[in-house]
């Protein structure tokens, strides 16, 4: 069903997974088809005046925004994983999450120097992931030239945490 | 740089995550546009000549391959998950994998009864992902009316356990 804006898709969670988070649930989005076109294309409109050579997508909710956008944008994609899930030679980065911490992992051959590097997830929060995948990008040798999520809470001040670089989102939350 | 074949694409790594195993390494089809373009349109066409409602696509390969197709032939999406990743009331299912154990989880509202459905993912090993995510969705009154997967190890013979049903493989390996 079509709804006017891609935030009419969105699921709000009260305390979920823990007590005083608001969890956006994009699974509204992709329960529709005409949500899933409408987030896709939306994230193509933010990247169609720029070149860039390869998608960089963090699991796993990166993956489900950054795959359909390589493809209709005829680009290579970075599947941006958990450790010990890629099978070849890697490189790694620890971080801290919005509750927790985790670890990221790239194959080291995925980005070679000088490509030009779009980072997409479905959420900006702390930012904390997604300064973990550039510095993962620039340690290849990759520059980091837009960021785009779908969601962004405002409160918690991702463009802080990646400042200096381009980062961009459909949906913004004031909130936290 | 497009290649002849989509298996051309394909990296085997010996003896990943366990010894024995031949891990068939997709990162090589998505490191390049002419080959997720190739495997896109390659999983698309064993699907032009069938009515369907809804994509399901096992955690996390299965998102991969399988929200490019939704976006393209205008299909809802199921991301079928690990435990404690959806929000909302789900169902779950647990199954034996190649090597080891796991469950998984759709929310209760992600099929309508008589929707139909088909599953993507990257790899048909033993079946017991896909037949755990038959079960999930005929638990929701769905219809799954093929199943596609990038790879099949058919060594592994995983036609026998989703006998019954339509799987259709781009790539198979005569091995385990």
């Amino acid at each position: 069903m079509k709804l006017e804006k891609l935030e009419d898709y969105v699921i709000t969670i009260p305390d979920f997974p823990v007590p005083g988070i608001m969890f956006r649930d994009v699974t509204g989005i992709l329960n529709d088809a005409d949500g899933i076109e409408m987030a896709i294309d939306k994230i193509c409109e933010q990247l169609e005046d720029i070149d860039f050579d390869v998608i960089m997508g963090p699991e796993s909710r990166g993956f489900i925004f950054g795959m359909p956008v390589a493809y209709k944008m005829h680009k290579s994609f970075v599947p941006v994983r958990k450790p010990g899930k890629l099978p070849r030679e890697v490189i790694s980065r620890e971080y801290a999450l919005e509750y927790g911490t985790a670890k990221i992992e790239i194959h080291k051959d995925s980005i070679r120097p000088g490509q030009k590097v779009v980072i997409i997830d479905d959420l900006a929060a702390t930012g904390g992931t997604l300064k973990a995948v550039i510095e993962l990008a620039e340690e290849l040798g990759g520059e980091v030239v837009r960021i785009v999520t779908v969601m962004e809470l405002a409160g918690l001040e991702p463009q802080k945490a990646v400042e200096g670089y381009d980062l961009r989102s459909i949906i913004r939350y004031e909130g936290k």
